[in-house]
């Protein structure tokens, strides 16, 4: 493809006369194709059906607890066990909650807003807004959990390998008002990219003026590789607690995007102070939480192995929709020097970044044609991408040939906005009404 | 059995080292009972086994939403037309959500106290803690969620038929910090009353300082009879509408005691308004419930016929219990003028009253004598009753010669504490020191 930028305004313009020909063959097929959310496909769901089922009478625990019943806050110790070496940390240093680590982190945050935390003076709320810094782009709903207690966002840009250490141990030591971090450290929703050994060393030791600071480590992609190459970081728990802030991190995650989306379990790792003050708050709110699923679980997976090899045939599934997206963005966007995306090596997305002030429109002309992804800025706090470049992209659950067929709807989107645009910049305005879907 | 209290001094010392005696026979069998939490029997749960295994290929809703999946925040539309009539709401105005209505309620209200409600002007924080009216005694974890919350309780008393009406009306016109009431309108937890047509209308009708008053109806025990009456109560969510207070009832209920505590589902109806005040906030906390659990019930109980036998199968397990502590109790404590229970025709508990100042000696000679029950003060605001005397009985767990036997130890423990009691009044001291465990 050539380089956009470069092209005399007469070539562009018959660039783009063929680009929206495509455009509008591709709108007649009348395709409804969603790389929204980051959704596990009918297939990976069916890795996990042993699950739907429990032998009668097959209802206890190891320590003959009937799991029908009340009770066992912390999660089965069995349970505990098995995910201990997903989130690094000893069973007792675990607890497991229900469905959704996204619940935990909402429940968490209000806990610290409402009342502080293990070596807070007050509650978060106490003398004005509690701030959090939010690596860019990053996690919508992260940011709608702080939005929604009236958390003040900070964004921080990423660099490739975690986020901009400098900048960050510039603000978290001048301002006590940061209590915390939003990290999602391996395959990051949406950049994919896997924290160094050296952002996490650095997390860990940095000093912070708030003496209660908190990194919200929502390690949700730690075993979903996408290559033969299985990354590890650097464990948190161990690096704070040598660093002498064995307080400071909060470890998130779930079986969401391991087993059943809707009915997994989540896990929460931390200091054993830290572990306590969760359950002190935690038993106001329940008597227990769902043994069952997790006694679901431990039979599904039995241990590591049972893990791995699980998490093996979802990047079998997973793996060869995501080379369709790169396939497909490297043939109709490679050299154009109009877009930039990541390849991830695992996660569920792929981060693509296009002219400045031109993502909202990609995705209304993706709309258009067919293909639905989150809206232009969901990946900043506010919804509000302050370049207007970056959309993310979910391929796990369409079918592999929808996959390809929405990677290319969105590549067209990305080549008529981009020559729109440029044609704009050299006073060349373009009728546009004709492509944007009624 | 004779009055104590008119006994006279020679005879009361006579007959406490008779029931000394019975009580050392008894605490030499060593039993380990438990009379404390309100859990059902694994007798009961064996009842509700069919939840246990969903076939393979029946993940499926009847709206074909895999169920397997993320997403459908307000539950699944044949699980809330199932609870309908158990709450008596239509099924729009129904959310389906995880196991536990306490988590539902823990929930309600710290969003409430973080952002208002409908009709609200500020937070239920805003100018000072919110009051709640607490009818007593209650229900424990109620009164641990506005502590968790810094929620004030004021107590008013119940009648045998619901809250004393001219107190709470008072109350509410006066105090705008009032921001609702607990209550458990049917079989309530302890006193096992059903709110009388009169009570809820006046709830529904009274006018409140607070123009965002809620009453926070905790419908636990609507359809677990004791008797072959199925008391009936008024439904609250159409007083209030006709009353003009619709936002007023936000309407509580599980299936804990249905089906199996641990994994149940809990529901919260409303009106139209509130059910999209409450999920939207739940749509930060979640992306939704497990859908799977949802389907378990909808195939276990299939339609009000079916909980209606299924709650009947309960009832024929739980009423020989319930009648074990009644002939017990009126074996050994009738017409001693020194204690008052209720005979419970739904629910789970058994309320005893004993002689002011006695409950917590009474507790602590059960707990010597193997019976173990909720700490005396429970059923209060922060543990404390101030005329302690209530005691909770919860005979639903243990087997039917288990129930004898620990209501027989706690009834020895009643007539022990209170002649004590007496004789201490008349300035005749005993030695306690013996009855009481190490």
């Amino acid at each position: 493809m050539p380089a956009l930028q470069v092209m005399n305004t007469a070539d562009l313009r018959s660039f783009l006369d063929r680009v929206r020909e495509r455009n509008t063959a591709f709108r007649a097929e009348g395709y409804q194709l969603n790389l929204g959310r980051g959704k596990p496909s009918p297939q990976q769901l069916d890795l996990s059906d042993a699950l739907l089922s429990l032998d009668a009478n097959s209802y206890r625990a190891e320590d003959n607890t009937d799991c029908r019943n009340y009770g066992g806050l912390q999660g089965l110790p069995e349970a505990r066990a098995l995910f201990s070496s997903l989130v690094g940390a000893p069973a007792a240093q675990i607890v497991v909650a229900d469905n959704s680590s996204l619940a935990l982190m909402h429940d968490t945050l209000t806990w610290a807003v409402l009342h502080g935390v293990v070596g807070s003076s007050a509650s978060w709320a106490t003398g004005g807004p509690a701030t959090f810094l939010c690596p860019v782009p990053g996690y919508d709903r992260h940011f709608s959990i702080c939005d929604g207690l009236r958390v003040r966002m900070v964004t921080v840009p990423l660099t490739g390998h975690g986020p901009d250490m400098e900048e960050v141990e510039r603000l978290v030591v001048q301002d006590s008002s940061i209590k915390g971090i939003w990290c999602v450290p391996k395959y990051s929703n949406p950049t994919g990219e896997i924290y160094s050994d050296e952002v996490v060393e650095r997390l860990a030791a940095m000093p912070t003026a708030a003496p209660d600071f908190r990194l919200f480590w929502d390690n949700a992609y730690s075993v979903h590789h996408l290559t033969d190459t299985r990354h590890e970081i650097a464990n948190v728990l161990d690096l704070c607690q040598r660093r002498g802030h064995a307080d400071r991190a909060f470890v998130f995650a779930s079986t969401s995007k391991m087993t059943f989306a809707g009915a997994g379990v989540a896990l929460f790792a931390s200091s054993p102070a830290n572990v306590r003050w969760l359950l002190g708050h935690m038993e106001r709110r329940t008597i227990g939480p769902n043994k069952l699923d997790q006694l679901r679980h431990v039979r599904l997976f039995r241990d590591r192995a049972g893990i791995v090899a699980h998490m093996e045939a979802h990047a079998q599934i997973l793996a060869p929709k995501f080379k369709r997206v790169q396939d497909t963005f490297s043939e109709l966007l490679a050299d154009t020097g109009i877009a930039n995306w990541t390849e991830p090596e695992g996660g569920y997305f792929v981060s693509l970044d296009v002219l400045d002030g031109c993502a909202k429109r990609v995705v209304a002309l993706a709309k258009g044609a067919g293909v639905v992804v989150v809206p232009a800025g969901s990946t900043y706090p506010g919804g509000k991408d302050p370049r207007d470049r970056n959309i993310r992209i979910a391929p796990s659950y369409p079918a592999l040939d929808e996959v390809a067929k929405a990677a290319e709807g969105m590549a067209l989107a990305v080549l008529l906005a981009s020559s729109e645009a440029i044609l704009a910049q050299r006073g060349e305005p373009t009728p546009v009404a004709d492509v944007v879907a009624p």
